[in-house]
């Protein structure tokens, strides 16, 4: 029984990604399953290509995938990922695109299989703030979550997938006033609470957790 | 031609809607299309079968559907609508549904097909700040913006249909400090130029106007 | 019986100022006194020479100066400048003096005596946002608060003095996303409301506006 | 050579205080200093009145007063303390005055006589979000720093003091969405950086830390 957890590297300026900060911090056994992780690159499709490599050579029964949300106060369980690039920035390799279908003829969106409400309650009761999100944005965190859930419905259905976004470290924003940021050993601790609930919830707990707009 | 302008009545204890309120004063013609406006309850289901018997009677090539979202500073046309119910609090008949299909067996999501870049666009360029949103929460908004696109999809293939979220108008945040609001006249100036730019505009144009998260 | 009231020019690269082109549209007779008019430099020191010549010309028995809050959602009535000037910009003469004191030797801080939350509470009852605001920040709008008050304490113990900072108008943010603003109809507005306030007020009304940090 | 360091016990319906849990971290020496911790109770007066007796009995050369400033998602170097009390929610005993002179004929305001921009800059340097802030609000966090700086005018002349607020910790925030936070951990080594530029900086450094508005 496998995890596999994966996090961008860094993008948009930054010296580091929480996400990948994090993941290295996350104890390599959860609830009984091995955690493998994987480093995947903020490029449009390779970074789906090299997910779903990892994912054919390791078998895994949930994978995560963890980027990083630059000013948002809490941990975001993203619900859903949508068949859409629209880059505000060009991702590491200069790609840009500009309302481009990730899966030509795929779905329009697919729902992350894992229990996300199950997760977000399990971070909170971990003493951490969390919320469900309807957006992981149109950039590469949309991308893997959409190519990862496009993967898992083609060719590995028995499989659970999906994205959690995370916030800055303090020291990404002491030179960017007014932004919120979170400890690395919180989001570590998040990040190990949200995979617990993965593993013990085969179905979703029923909770509003929903938004008005 | 036709335009059918629609929006919601007041809920969650607000007095007024702004998005009525607004559709009211936006002219009869634009364009040379005439403009039909319809009221439509702030309820689950009701809202949909409301709005596709006004289309059913009215027969429009545009359907535009306006609502609040409260807080937020600018315009937000909508690019997407989701196949998921989640209702923070109970619509104006106290329903409550929570991670419910809006259309059982339907999609997970549909994309508008209105031009909403050309439509943030023409906004803007009448003076008032606009944004392309990528998600309209998981309440009545976004269950009747992918119930009317859906209808369009299964019975009306010609029309094109979208939605637009509004902020709050200035009365209504006087007691609610640090909310954002718009002016009534700027929330219809900007509801005539994104109407102006959907009838211009039979294909959106090809712009940046993505989110990192 | 006369008020003066007063707004800075265009800074920080803005090429619009909404508190002086609100003071423009302000009505020139509020509650039988005459409003007369004047734009200040947003210059260090030449602000307040500029103000208070034409209050030795004028002689109102009420000096009221607007500034621009970007970002700020509500007006805010200021409460109190201090004497202390910490430039984050150059001003409009390039100046960008770091903790000066305004006026050497004069005191710490001077309250406003105008009845700032009678002016707040005129505002909210005209339909607009408003709040009692604790720091003017520590640029030329702290810098002519403190120094109209030294000029009032000092030289018209009669005269009432206070400053009221307006948010951004639609149109300058139209380029600055997630940012707030009002239309400059209802800054005139509100600008109106408190100069009626100030003026049937001779003695603040005692009310709960506080802060907690 | 001794540092008096307070903090607030929990008000406003919190079960914690950060502030407090925070000082009960810092260590016992920093700089050669001997590190004094005392618990003041939020209540208007009173606090003052326990801090004095404190300074009285401790002979501090340098007394750090830390609070809450829950929504804040940086810590905030206290510039200035007015001379007024303006209570949003009351006391922890009931008081909640509203527009009251904390020390009748005492100055309008006081300057923190600490090195706000060297302790700002050592927080920064230590990986961890700061900024200086101009307001300390008008409830028992501006009420304490005036009163303290009030008490070394008079007495203490050769002490200096001031205040630091912190932002809520993570276990705050989990039922409170969209606030930010901040670690405890982290949340401590910024007082301690903080003590250290204090104990280190006799005088300031020069350097623009201002606001705009």
């Amino acid at each position: 029984m496998k995890i596999l957890l994966a996090a961008f590297d860094p993008f948009g300026g930054e010296a580091i990604n929480p996400a990948l900060e994090a993941i290295k911090q996350v104890k390599s056994k959860i609830e009984g399953y091995v955690v493998v992780k994987v480093k995947i690159p903020t490029v449009f499709h390779r970074s789906i290509k090299v997910l779903t490599e990892k994912i054919q050579e390791t078998e895994p029964s949930i994978i995560l995938v963890v980027g990083q949300a630059g000013g948002r106060p809490q941990i975001s369980v993203e619900r859903v990922g949508i068949n859409l690039d629209d880059a505000r920035i060009p991702d590491n390799e200069g790609n840009q695109p500009v309302d481009e279908k990730i899966i030509p003829g795929g779905p329009e969106a697919y729902f992350s299989n894992l229990p996300i409400k199950a997760m977000t309650n399990s971070i909170r009761r971990a003493g951490i703030p969390a919320a469900v999100s309807n957006t992981a944005g149109t950039f590469v965190c949309n991308h893997i979550l959409y190519g990862l859930l496009d993967h898992i419905h083609r060719e590995k259905p028995q499989a659970r997938g999906g994205f959690i976004h995370v916030p800055y470290i303090p020291a990404q924003v002491t030179d960017k006033p007014g932004q919120a940021s979170m400890a690395l050993e919180d989001i570590t601790k998040a990040l190990e609470a949200a995979l617990r609930a993965a593993v013990l919830n085969k179905k979703d707990i029923l909770r509003e957790e929903g938004s008005l707009h």
